[in-house]
């Protein structure tokens, strides 16, 4: 039943035969047409640097750049009919422009081709959301840098195989992820940089014998330099491969705080409230609350990873110049563009408005002996302990005090000394949370003064 | 310029804040929509189902099962409103139930829940697929046959290492894929049995109270029986994965055959001639022909393998049962049954269409000394050789040829004999292409008798 | 510093030059010496056959299948020296073959070649695992069947979202992983029917002349037929990677359960506790233990699945036959199965040594308004409410104990009915956890009759 | 058979049942002992350190740093035992220390953990990786040139879809990939400058209250500064996810030459010989030459981009800071960085061994009517013809010239005019493929003047 209908429809969609299938194989104008705005702007370089050169006369250049802004309007206002008998976004523009102004449009297509064309418009399209990534890791960063400021001393537990290790500071946590997502902008970065060159103008794969001028053009459209081979520039994948691998350990880097949100949000962690907005309820049970948002966030590098897996794949093994395979290589990152952004963007959402159950925190990270190492430091540093005596003298307090049900900072300075005579009351000072934390001052370490000093450092980096 | 529009686009799509970030991450409905005749078949299952059990009146079943019929319809003539505020297919399709007949719509959900629903829908869209699948495999393996036994004795390079090894036959070559198609089949037929289980009837994760009869609602489904584990059953993507490794496995054997198609059309093989409709010309050279749908096809283990990934990663680490991180199962499996349907279809009709150049096939099998490996297995089998002396002959008149600039039946049998005395008459027998195929008749050899004694097996099991 | 020292390193590596970067790639007996046993197999099973077949002499194939059968001893006690000139088992094994019995072993290779070779050691090999994998899966099975035996009736919250969503039983859970777990076996043994198919005999690539007998050597090595087509047979590692899919899903699931080991030991939940075999202590802290074999389970799909991502990628686009890209196969294949085998015994000890913490796990799951869906079945049931109705007024239930601070089994009747009018003391028999569970008696549902009545279906099937 | 064979090893290895597994699963010392050198020379800086600032005296300083020395040349020698039991390098090391210099040893490891400690070292060792990387390329890229400024002005056929588009330069086309390479370089570079920053000091996780000097130990390793946050530090693996990134789109270009070096080898094609050193022959086919290094190095990048898979699995979703599933990173980035040098010395000595046939190339350049867009150019520039009729023009000719069976320089200049009567004798010029490339000189072109003036920038670059 539901088998023939679906057997129905394929038969349907391909009853045309041969020419339906081909059609729906061959044709991108389905998904490139989301590169009109690049398409336009590099053909409006274009003409202008032909008609600088003398390839093209000065009015047939002001006809087609004219020409091209009222083709670009009327797919902003979405009146323009995609056609995908022309298979193209290339071949629809350029055909529309022939019926607005006439025969000139055929010369627009001189000293250049398809093959260097989508490769212009393609890596506008990366560049653009490789901007648009940084923009979403700056929002996210300051997201970040505005919880840490409120809770640089709020103690929370540290975990390790997400058993408590020792006690740090919720804004030492919050900066923890704002060098990650700082890494993955100066990733981005780079790539930018490496990827700033024009391949306009290498056509179809040899250059061309018309006296162009590719230096003019890749400034027009904000490159630093033309590219320097022209069946390298055509055959070229790596900016869109680079976009996708540095997309995908930042989607890592969200799917990391996405799983500590969903193990926080739960009953038996309840380290933060999540705002509504991001959560889902239930008809039934109104006070409960689905981190629908982190999860989704935390899946989101399935398909950017995926994406980056998929066009991997596609470039393997592909001899020079230009294989229609290549083809294939926008849909991929149209879609992990899209998803990073959005998740991007729900992260930033999420981190804004969700509120630390400050209590929780610090009851946590008291409990659990967690100060074990700040005492097994003492011995050391105080009482002059080699490394490992001041670890058995500690493991055996701390059972001591497991053996009794209380913790540490209860244990009396007789029963301390009971275990080694070198402790002295001072050793009191360091058992408390508050006090562990504020110790921690080396370099990078989770002592508040030390988390205020990176939250400066940050706030100047991103000014 | 260009990245400005791209943010403004971004800061457009969210401007209304986090509401519209969390509709973008959460709604799931513009791709669910796909599963809406299996979402209806399900429910009118379940609804049978209730009556039957007395949980509902036959009055209020029959007005659902109706109602959901006119709901179909709408939806098959393109004349349903879908909303993104009711986020999903099955919220969609019960909201504009109740509009249609009124309360009673609310006692649909009654012993079920979006979980198992959601299970059911897309069990039975992904075994649609899967006979999608088996029908176009079979499609593409009968036009194998149909080149095999035209070829059975058509003499071709057989190669390793892109080299030519020994002489095959055309219709041994084309029979290898039906092999590797035949595989999938076998591999797609397993996939159907072990996921033919039915989740409905799970609810939310725990099963139910009230006295459903899972039994009837898997028959009227056509699965095999229900799912043993409420659990389980809302937990499990195995069968999408299932479904995702198999067309990875099957796209890789389309990209190896894809390959040798656009090497075969190299003007330095001219092995094939791929028909005009799955190829592009140029307006420029008229007798070029691209083999663009080789290439597209070749392409596809990209998307369809980085769908597989995607959805592993997703599922990585998920703890039971339900996790929204499963919404992101269904447009990898979309779109990689799309393409793989696609990559089938146009498969078939190159493989249909394309024409073998034998002349061209014949002499590239009878050069390189084709057939030396005959001569040696002669010196074996008729002169008493033992296998290593039997190489080491060879090799001495394969050099004495290359350096004379002749092919081994060439040499006299004089010459012959200079290197090796045992050497008669006979071994010409053994020196023409034809003949050594003709030999090969091990079982699953190169010979015709061989390749017709297969494309018969075949024909019987394809019935 | 240590820079130079790499450099260093690499450039002694290489220093020879060509010839030492070509034996590096080029050899295999590193890695496919473990094909020992399987490639003296295959050899003892071609020489049998072709003395039947009067191809070899009795003599010589005893003589063959003697020299064997020292050489498998020789590697069997470490005395045997693998050479990296001879590059590969097969060349090693038949090199000292010769030493032992002279002249006859130079017999061996007749109507076979290194390619069909290859394929059926690696093949048997992969079988092996195959059956490794069922029989790890097996004890893994048994031992979560014995935890659900245990705990049939134990309550405990079932999740989604990580969020409490109604109670469940501890056999049920168990026994959910029994139903993945049983896929997996079931997935392996189709790949296992799928690839029991002999390449022995199909030569280079073409079959051979001489009159060999494929179906007996493909008995004695225990496959169920020879391959049907030669080239096919060389070139096709299908087996492989359906090995690694299923092995990859079966990861996945193991990554499931492992993730929830590693958050059911945290202090905030506490719901098992692990042995100490199976975890790592601190000095520091003698209570903590670490659950780090659930974490290198849980991360073991990363190596898994990578290797099929691996062997995918290779596989793409090669033409037929041989290429010598195949021989990057098994150091995937090894590594997968390696860890999948030690993945399956360290979950199954763990699973067998831990203990479940029956109050907290009843404790969390009597918490967070669990029952309130009982509560609205219950409505729906016995009050005659409308689904969305019973909803309803359940919520606002929920509410009213959430304002008082109390559970729904503590509100008064006066309080429920001033909600509802049909509520009846009959609806706390439905408000316990215990009786929730129990009420959820549908097929495959988390009552402990049904949880007993899989157990006792499972225990029949494995026997 | 070989079943029962397989059980029992596995069988015997877990014979001891629990604690063999767990150390089999456990343990790391089989593989991070390649990170020997990397610890040494951390824990050396971190004595020193710890002497300056006054934890450690200068005796007990002097004392492990010379002990260490012993240890590591211990290593080198091959004469130190390394213990499972001991677990890891670190440990290993440490028990080693303690034998030689007593309990001084134990004093080490104040204010470090093994967490920043395995951070430190595995990232020495990358960052080593990154620099053999760089090595390995620049040789590449040099051999490349080589052969570029060998062939600047040797006419090949340009390929688009494996099809011949334009004549393109040898030169050129070696170019083609120094681009690519030397993208690579650029981004390893990248890679190295963002990870070059020290956790030692870190300790487990939240920083140490020891008065340390991070600053000290980092620039003592070469460092350009140490981490800012001690969490980060511990908990991040982008180093080496981005180093198998850059590796994974290395690996691609070296396929996509390979590719090309396997397709130019065939009988067919014969574009390049490949010398023996990189090929391998036949016993029994003396003129045959496999290509098996291309093959082997097209194949590279399926565990290259494999072990990337596995890392980024590995990371996805796991919470801070550290987890055990780290652990399984080593073995992917060991074998990743091990497999990426051997392929690019592999690819540098067969790109400087091989021999262009220049008479086939040129001769499969002049096929095609591959300078049909040289003809229609002309017209467009010196005919003044629109680019669209132009190519009306040309296809005509190239119709007419196909039909009588020549190539377009054998139409007699009547011929011409028959189709456009503004067609000239200085058409003739444009017609050979020598004066074809001459034409292409827009920057980046394949004009022999373009290729030697790239050869010149890049020689300047690389020094």
């Amino acid at each position: 039943m539901t088998d023939k209908k679906s057997n129905a429809m394929w038969g349907g969609r391909f009853a045309a035969g041969p020419d339906a299938i081909m059609e729906a194989i061959n044709a991108s104008i389905d998904f490139d047409k989301r590169l009109a705005s690049q398409d336009i702007a590099g053909s409006r370089a274009h003409a202008a640097m032909l008609a600088k050169q003398g390839i093209l006369t000065d009015t047939d250049a002001e006809a087609i750049r004219e020409g091209l802004l009222t083709v670009l309007s009327e797919i902003e206002r979405g009146e323009f009919t995609f056609s995908t008998a022309l298979e193209d976004i290339h071949m629809n523009v350029e055909s529309r422009l022939k019926e607005i102004i006439g025969e000139a449009a055929g010369r627009l297509h001189t000293a250049r081709s398809r093959n260097d064309q989508v490769a212009t418009d393609f890596k506008l399209w990366v560049r653009d959301q490789i901007d648009a990534a940084i923009s979403g890791l700056e929002a996210l960063i300051r997201a970040l840098i505005a919880q840490a400021e409120k809770g640089a001393d709020w103690v929370m537990p540290g975990f390790t195989h997400l058993q408590t290790a020792q006690p740090v500071t919720w804004g030492h946590h919050m900066m923890a992820y704002v060098e990650m997502f700082g890494r993955d902008m100066s990733r981005f970065n780079d790539a930018r940089v490496r990827m700033n060159e024009s391949p306009l103008g290498s056509a179809a794969l040899a250059g061309t014998g018309f006296p162009i001028d590719r230096h003019m053009t890749a400034e027009a459209l904000g490159f630093d330099r033309p590219t320097a081979n022209s069946l390298d520039a055509v055959a070229d994948r790596d900016f869109a491969l680079e976009f996708l691998s540095s997309a995908s350990i930042c989607a890592m880097h969200l799917s990391r705080f996405a799983e500590e949100l969903v193990i926080w949000s739960s009953a038996q962690f309840r380290f933060v409230a999540l705002s509504d907005r991001f959560s889902t309820g239930s008809s039934i049970m109104p006070q409960k609350k689905n981190p629908d948002a982190a999860e989704l966030i935390r899946a989101k590098i399935g398909r950017i990873f995926g994406a980056n897996v998929a066009l991997m794949t596609v470039m393997k093994g592909l001899p020079l110049a230009y294989s229609k395979d290549m083809q294939e290589d926008k849909e991929q990152v149209f879609d992990a563009a899209d998803n990073l952004m959005l998740a991007l963007a729900a992260m930033t959402g999420m981190v804004s408005d969700m509120t630390a159950n400050v209590d929780n925190l610090r009851a946590a990270a008291a409990s659990g002996f967690s100060t074990a190492t700040d005492l097994a430091d003492w011995l050391v540093r105080e009482a002059g302990l080699p490394f490992r005596d001041a670890h058995h003298v500690t493991g055996a307090l701390v059972a001591m005090a497991e053996k009794k049900g209380v913790d540490l900072p209860d244990l009396s300075l007789d029963e301390m000394k009971s275990v080694n005579e070198a402790i002295t009351e001072g050793v009191y000072d360091v058992l408390t949370v508050e006090n562990s934390v504020a110790s921690r001052t080396s370099y990078g370490g989770t002592a508040p003064a030390q988390v205020r000093a990176q939250i400066a450092r940050w706030k100047e980096v991103l000014g």
